[in-house]
């Protein structure tokens, strides 16, 4: 019986979205082409061509001279994963900024890796406290690393850097950034803000299909990694020898998702033609006449405006809207996707993101008159109409 | 100037290759196309029914009813290192296996989960012999689990199962079959040998792109790793979490990879509408084509011929013939791959796959004619013309 459903499948197709959520998101067909071209071996020197691009791109992307930008192949989790555990042996002690679910995460791979954990706890929905970080850095000065998350996904928060990076110069913890939100959609830089790790995901702002996580390392990250006394507690994540396929080596170590890597390389370098600062303009821009026109309707957007993500904006649910209804609605008529609260903000805010192929402006508009139209359905109080008109009003400058 | 070789990439296009290593293989472009729909979120409704339709199609593949078979997002090792570090708790012991590289690998990853490891050690190029295993299961009664390659990919053994299967009845010891290279080529029937665990790959036999490692597990192993005293060390791999993506619960673990479960789907439908049978019949009758062919010119195959993988066929390399040269004009005339030696047997033997798509008639004939005419060259000494000859006569049965 069973047999007879599986073989009663039919061929696979799939609905058309738009997908504004936190990713993933919508991808050009260009790179979804170029991941259906035909499979090539892990070490066909053409292949290995291939991973040198993803390589040169990522540098680009990163802002970074590191020798090592390259991805791991699993999704963003996994290059969390491959860069902490692959820097923790038994016995270290890691400062972790939490003010998310991905520090709570990170909190918890540290614990995973056997390393003893500090936490700099942070109220949700506000930015973490350099002086509660100098002041963990200052009690733990053997502290191998701190990490913390850039752009918070679970709360809208784009953490500024400045101040953090300011108190790491001098220290030899090493700084490790979460920018799987951030990349490509802000500035991260990683040489000149001093990160010594930072890791991404490929299905956000880089527009990819899910499935890799670029990760960049200096060589005083490499440096721990290779002399480490103990062996990394993963096989699959162990960075030292992903180092030894991605660098010259081009020690075998798994079988490359080849059709993912295809695809990233691709996007990467839709991207780099687009242009790194043509890109964050076009963030800017779109998130700003998103957030007008939802501000315009009457809704509140709780993060303070100097630290919001443009590519991924958190709105409070309007009370007399029912959170999965709405979106629901919005999917089955639309075919718009935007994301729900997660974690502690579940059923009270939504995650609108405009990351990668999605930000368009012709996606804002067709959100916000459905959003309009909804709403207006339900009867929930609000500036009818508004909403369209003030992001066309930033939109036409 | 690093950004200008960014943007000075040209879009991606790719040679056609025949791929006869190891894997990965080719892939029917059916399963590529349905790879390159367009993107679904990770829960949406639609993407979970494709979740399901993998599930269905894997339990038959498995031969099993166990609720869990689904693939852990990575490569043929992550599945590995999942099912094996996700029943390992510290100061829990393995017996494992080892007569290739990938039983090795096993033994490494037992390791870094801070197991206690108890080898059972067979030379390269032989069968494990069932009578060590039961003197090592004897000796670890308690033992929490003991783990076997089926297909060991490096030597090309096909490990036979019955005697190993009657010896783990009645005992708590887990049984944990590799069948990375064996499954969808060969029996495999996961609930009559009672295996435990079994864990593959995308790439080899259901001829999907690499990047997804289907993992199985009966009830016994999910309530071991749902009941253990510690966290699995790994968060990515940590299967109790996968068992609530993947399970009716669909709590949020990771970003699938979206596109890679796409063209998984389409490449198990696309195998039970050949049928497991059918599949079967063709790795004989291909193998034993190709087997033929290769001894008619006068090769030697130094596995057993109880014991070949007819998808992975292992050849010694003639004297006179140097093996990346040859190997080389293979790819640079005839656009053929075939798999190097692997470890020990590295330069002393190929590996030659006739996996999923590639697994057809006109391969074998244009490899055993590109063979014949790169031999002729070379000058070495063989049997011209009879080996396209010798296995004419096998397929036109």
């Amino acid at each position: 019986m069973r047999l007879q459903e599986a073989r009663d499948m039919k061929d696979l197709n799939v609905s058309r979205r738009i997908l504004m959520g936190p990713g993933p998101v919508d991808v050009d067909p260009r790179v979804l082409s170029a991941g259906a071209l035909p499979m090539l071996s892990h070490l066909d020197p053409e292949f290995l061509k291939i991973m040198d691009d993803v390589v040169i791109a990522m540098r680009e992307i990163f802002q970074t001279k590191n020798e090592f930008a390259a991805p791991v192949p699993g999704t963003g989790h996994a290059g969390m994963e491959a860069s902490l555990v692959s820097l923790l042996e038994p016995g270290d002690t890691a400062v972790v900024a939490v003010h998310g679910v991905f520090g709570e995460r990170m909190a918890d791979i540290v614990e995973r890796a056997g390393a003893s954990l500090v936490r700099v706890d942070t109220e949700w929905g506000e930015p973490v406290d350099p002086k509660a970080v100098k002041k963990a850095l200052d009690e733990n000065p053997d502290a191998k690393l701190f990490a913390i998350v850039h752009g918070e996904t679970s709360t809208g928060i784009l953490q500024p850097m400045e101040e953090i990076t300011d108190l790491m110069r001098g220290r030899d913890t090493l700084l490790v950034v979460d920018t799987v939100s951030s990349l490509g959609g802000v500035e991260v830089q990683v040489d000149k803000w001093g990160i010594d790790v930072s890791y991404a995901g490929s299905q956000k702002c880089l527009s990819a299909p899910p499935g890799m996580a670029p990760v960049t390392m200096n060589e005083k990250a490499v440096d721990i990694v290779r002399s480490r006394k103990t062996k990394v507690q993963s096989w699959y994540l162990d960075l030292s020898m992903l180092l030894g396929y991605w660098g010259k080596e081009r020690f075998y170590h798994h079988t490359a998702p080849i059709n993912t890597v295809y695809s990233l390389r691709e996007a990467l370098r839709l991207y780099l033609e687009e242009g790194r600062e043509a890109n964050f303009a076009r963030y800017a821009k779109n998130g700003e006449a998103l957030q007008a026109g939802l501000e315009a309707m009457g809704l509140r957007l709780p993060v303070p405006k100097d630290l919001r993500m443009p590519q991924l904006n958190v709105v409070e649910i309007p009370g007399g809207i029912e959170d999965k209804e709405l979106r629901g609605a919005l999917v089955r008529r639309y075919g718009i996707e935007i994301g729900g609260g997660l974690g502690k903000f579940a059923g009270r805010v939504w995650r609108i993101g405009l990351m990668g192929y999605s930000g368009k402006e012709e996606n804002i508009i067709l959100l916000l008159t459905a959003l309009n139209s909804l709403f207006a359905e339900s009867g929930v109080k609000f500036n009818k109409d508004a909403g369209v008109e003030a992001a066309l009003e930033v939109l036409k400058d």
